[in-house]
């Protein structure tokens, strides 16, 4: 791999500082700043890898324009944000092209079942009665489509995704492996002592663009659908219930649950394993730190954490009473003796 | 879909007002109140819904016999529960019915396996040595069952389901894509600054009736068995440790996990995303809130919450003294503030 | 089975009491001292289980040599470790052996992939392009590895494994079913109002006698790799994010989650359902107890809980604080009618 810092600069609207007088100009890789070797170019971007810096082997580094230059044999490309530069660079050269083509003799389409263009079928992939695949799919080994799922353009499922009967998934979507779509619902009724279960015969529909992290499970709706809307990414191990609506543009990390009938607004951002109770609205922009309990409405913009779920100032400043207890409950000792000891001279005041 | 209302009133016994003089008498489909359309049938249960009311376009709808008829275009069907009233009719004309049917040629079956009659065993399914699969079992696509495993009749497994050796799985079970039946339990000692792993030489059974979600994980015993009782039902994603024994008509909701050798009672229910520590026994009849974390045994019936547990009653006492925090904070400081003036005008007075 | 029990004693080290004058002198199998049956041998290691004594029908107990052998009708076996030394036996006489053998037809091996002598892979494996597997290995049915992964000598993967290109899994590794490892990590950037995906370029690598559980999801690194060290044991349905480093011989239990670039340190062990964010470091020795937050570098070897987390100590005493907050209310209220029955005292004695 051999690639011109001059590209590289152009790409990013980089300013190239240190480089004078020009040296070969090119990069051969690239690195994070801790591993990168010679020849390769890194980034600096949050303040606790600056450590790093001192010592890196990388030939050329993208930094923020206020960044002390303090070394003379490396190659500064500034930048406003070397992250995004970065991953701008990884995109444009180095994104992964997975191998997989045509149709392969072991996966099975059954013969009502559409396959559009260049998609391409792994070994043992099964895509059963009425399914329509679209074009530039690529579907790898042993997953499986029951009846009537639609997969839209340009999408990748990984190995072992399971996708349950009428299941909708719209254009460029990725789903990782051991995902599941459209399993049931978690529904019963109690029928003299024993619980009766609901049929489960709505279905889920993935909206364009989004992504599914590993050994998701997204459980099809009661009636009507379960649905995961345009741009939204969910990470790996996250329980999305029967019913749940997810807007636009919303980022659910590693995971969270959210329980059944509950509406999630747009551009909103959970951190780990936050649940979610049922039956509630969680309006747009809602930002929840990780590990909180969201049991009541959201219907106000804004950052939260904490079970019961607090604006998040506020939670802080409950965590600071929190942690000052000991304090308190030595405070109050203290005017129990003091009052008593203030009564008793009273007392004997008074008395004389 | 053509169904007669007099049909459905008679099924679930529901008295018909409003449709008089009498209207063609049928409906075309079921859905939620907000997305019914003409011709459709619908019910009304919870409060919050009500405010779908006066513009559903549903044509018949399920309510109760209190609910205030306002609206003249539309025939009402009451009764006491019109949410089972509608699953009964879901069950009854919408359950549906997987095509899956006969061998399929990918299927493997060891010679020394059992298949019951009417059994259905999707493609690339591998039923292994000593395997006993009762009748009318469904088990979907690139399902593994290892040695000596058995299914009891009627049971459906979907695609992508593993379940390891000597494992017993009963009747009427159900178990959703991507569950795991069977993985070795975490269990090691430490020797010589390394962890021995210890043989996991038991099973998992899981009675009749029960039914898994997805990507749930049972671990088998150290020995003896991890027991599932019957009728209990397990959401998604799950962890139930080795040895541990679940009672009859429990239910336990998404992301809940529970350690090892813990015995749960009968008809416990438990909220998403509560733990379980191991070796303890939770009684009969606990219902614990969602995000609990139960670390002792329980030994009495009752509604439980929080980390660690309480009784559900003292667990709102509990976190309204904390809301109060910052108000009792004040209460010291003006306290120590009137206590500190009280001590000088004693002192001044007793000078004088 | 039949096992002598002075080969039993002779393989622990253990004392043999109360087999005098000496009986037959073997065991049938062995069992958890509450479902022992006559002719099996057991082990009383915790107190808890010390009920179950009077009542097994065990014919061999291992105990610790200050146990009260108030039975005549058993024979103890004395050891300092009753538990170990049952681990050991089973270990000796009733490991499992795996019988999966051999190349099976339906396997996919790539030309250009090595696999190692005697080397079993189930039905339908699929075995990319690139991927060497070395001796000894055991890959069940439907497991799939993608392109160029290497799997080391003696390693164990259970059916429907999921692997992604380029990871490499170390000798003796064991996965559990339904595990993934490699998928993308969850990392984008906000571009005009929706996200745009950083390709993920780099890898996973689980070294020597590492262990996963069921349904794990690792998930490969932005660049350079995800690593889990020598030894480490992952329970199930636990979330390793992209670029985390976890050191040797540390033990992760069910359902935590590691966020992205997060490095554990060795000999830490973590218990069920913790969450650990992003970008931070856990030194050596740190033990998390169950549910815990770990949301800042912890740099002191110890034990901790709660979220925020806390030394141990620390959490007990303002739990302890918690709890008893009523009664704290209670006092201040009781101050402040003391207080002001005070102050009306001395504001009357003043005008007196």
């Amino acid at each position: 791999m051999k690639l011109s810092i001059a590209d590289i600069a152009s790409l990013t609207n980089a300013k190239i500082v240190g480089d004078d007088p020009p040296k070969a100009g090119f990069i051969s890789g690239i690195a994070k700043i801790e591993e990168a070797k010679e020849g390769e170019l890194t980034f600096l971007y949050l303040s606790q890898y600056e450590k790093y810096f001192p010592t890196t082997k990388a030939s050329a580094i993208l930094v923020k324009p206020e960044f002390k230059k303090t070394r003379a044999d490396i190659i500064y490309l500034e930048v406003p944000d070397p992250n995004k530069a970065f991953f701008k660079i990884i995109s444009a050269y180095f994104a992964p092209k997975f191998p997989l083509e045509g149709i392969d003799a072991t996966a099975f389409v059954h013969p009502s079942a559409s396959v559009g263009e260049n998609t391409a079928l792994g070994k043992n992939v099964v895509i059963s009665a009425g399914c329509k695949i679209g074009k530039n799919v690529k579907i790898f080994h042993n997953t499986v489509l029951l009846e009537n799922v639609e997969v839209g353009d340009d999408s990748l499922l990984f190995q072992n995704v399971s996708i349950r009967e009428e299941c909708k998934i719209g254009k460029r979507v990725i789903i990782h492996s051991g995902t599941v779509i459209g399993s049931d619902g978690f529904s019963y009724t109690m029928e003299n002592g024993a619980y009766v279960k609901i049929p489960q015969i709505g279905n889920v529909i993935l909206e364009d663009d989004v992504e599914l992290g590993s050994n998701v499970s997204v459980d099809r709706a009661v009636m009507g659908s379960t649905i995961i809307k345009q741009g939204t990414k969910i990470d790996n191990l996250v329980q999305i219930a029967h019913n749940v609506v997810v807007g636009e543009h919303t980022a659910i990390s590693g995971q969270c649950g959210i329980s059944g009938s509950t509406k999630v607004g747009k551009y909103c951002v959970f951190g780990g394993q936050v649940g979610v109770a049922g039956h509630i609205e969680i309006t747009d922009n809602v930002l929840v730190a990780a590990k909180s309990g969201i049991s009541k409405s959201v219907t106000k913009s804004g950052t939260y954490f904490g079970a019961p779920l607090k604006e998040i100032k506020d939670a802080f400043r409950q965590e600071a009473h929190i942690r000052n207890l000991e304090h308190y409950a030595k405070r109050i000792k203290e005017l129990e003796k003091k009052v008593a000891e203030i009564s008793e001279q009273l007392k004997n005041s008074l008395e004389r």
